[in-house]
């Protein structure tokens, strides 16, 4: 099982070496954004980026950090925890509107009032807590600027195993339970032990409002009937939501 | 099967003799309010009622309507789809500062800006469509007034058979299925075919951000540590929600 090296720090999955292997593989490692069936969704939830500054919280490979710089951002920063994402993101990118910098979500500290967008992506529910992470990301924000981001629904963290089964009918059904049992979950995605936190979506709506957020749209992630149409292997994920994609806004004052 | 009068009609389950008498064995309906598990929650979100002018869409035997005026609010209006309900409610009531009066929800009609509260219990998961209601609802409103309901969890009316299954390790677990499907689902609770309406937490949220409100809280309810061990009963729905419970205010401009 992979373990934290001290409990202070949080896990760095992404440094495991079967992990790193493991996503590098998956389409959204691959083929960036649009390896992703949810991005459309999440793009459609962003701010206009012409002349914005930007930071990617968890930004892995770069992908996003790219692409906000070609819908015109005017400088991006990454901040990611894997040194061998970052490498990787490196590699991928010239462009010196871009910086990307080692860090640790929970100990972030950003200047105030310096960005128009916050964005991050399958990334939040490494975080044991949300409230200083998300404390920090609104005083970054200029007013009148966005918070942006995906995590695991906890319909799909909640339980103590993730699994199907089969119910009285016989069809294919998420086991749900736990729900209501916030914290830690091993679950063995890539690699064995990968920890991640169960917060019920209140909990993270509510923490997004007492940070001061007004919050701007909710989408339980799932593929509609053209996708499925096109990827037959995503129907399952109309049936329970895996992702909540949010977007949340500083006050313009 | 109990049927809707016409296509244009909510269903009047209430009004269903056996889905009545089953309806009024219930603790919340011979105990009132304190029967409700979380009552304690959703009263924590309400807002000062000293003075206020209150609205219920859905009051029952009007518990909550005799409540609010002995919190201090000035005029209560009660309103509820069922006559029998209704003529429950006037029997229990000696108050000439609550109204009942017997509406549709789906097509109902408020003065505009003359409420400081409204509030809805178990109540919204009936109607097929929440837009119209919560436009309603934002303009009688006042401003800095709030919306303050509690409604069926998606979780709860996602599957097409609500039932309890054993997951690979023997834990029961809630299944589900059909949550992007949203629409119709017919349960038997208390009664065959009661009709209610499955719809994504992110679609209710994002019909109430459309309407003009400002969300404040979330509550995915779920009975405490202590509420279990007072009620032992009540064990399951910390394993899955039940009912979610929200309030939303009117911008104060």
């Amino acid at each position: 099982m992979y373990r934290k090296k001290d409990d202070t720090m949080s896990q760095n999955i992404y440094d495991d070496p079967k992990f790193f292997d493991g996503y590098a593989r998956l389409p959204r490692s691959q083929l960036g954004l649009d390896g992703a069936p949810e991005w459309p969704a999440l793009r459609a939830m962003l701010p206009d980026l012409a002349g914005a500054a930007v930071a990617d919280l968890g930004c892995g490979y770069g992908w996003f950090c790219r692409y906000a710089r070609e819908a015109g951002a005017a400088e991006v920063l990454g901040i990611e925890l894997s040194e061998k994402m970052l490498a990787r993101a490196r590699e991928l990118t010239a462009d010196a509107g871009i910086r990307y910098l080692q860090g640790d979500l929970e100990r972030l500290s950003l200047p105030e009032q310096s960005l128009d967008l916050v964005y991050s992506s399958l990334t939040l529910h490494y975080l044991p807590e949300l409230g200083p992470l998300l404390a920090t990301v609104h005083r970054a924000l200029k007013p009148g600027g966005w918070l942006v981001f995906s995590t695991e629904h906890p319909i799909h963290t909640c339980p103590s195993r993730q699994q199907w089964v089969a119910d009285d009918d016989g069809r294919r059904s998420w086991a749900v339970n736990g729900y209501q049992a916030e914290g830690r979950r091993l679950s063995n995605w890539l690699a064995d032990g990968v920890v991640k936190y169960h917060r019920t979506l209140g909990t993270t709506l509510n923490a997004l409002i007492a940070a001061g957020f007004a919050l701007r749209h909710v989408d339980e992630w799932g593929p509609g009937p053209e996708l499925i149409a096109a990827r037959p292997e995503l129907a399952e994920e109309a049936e329970r939501p895996m992702l909540v994609l949010v977007s949340a806004q500083k006050a313009a004052r």
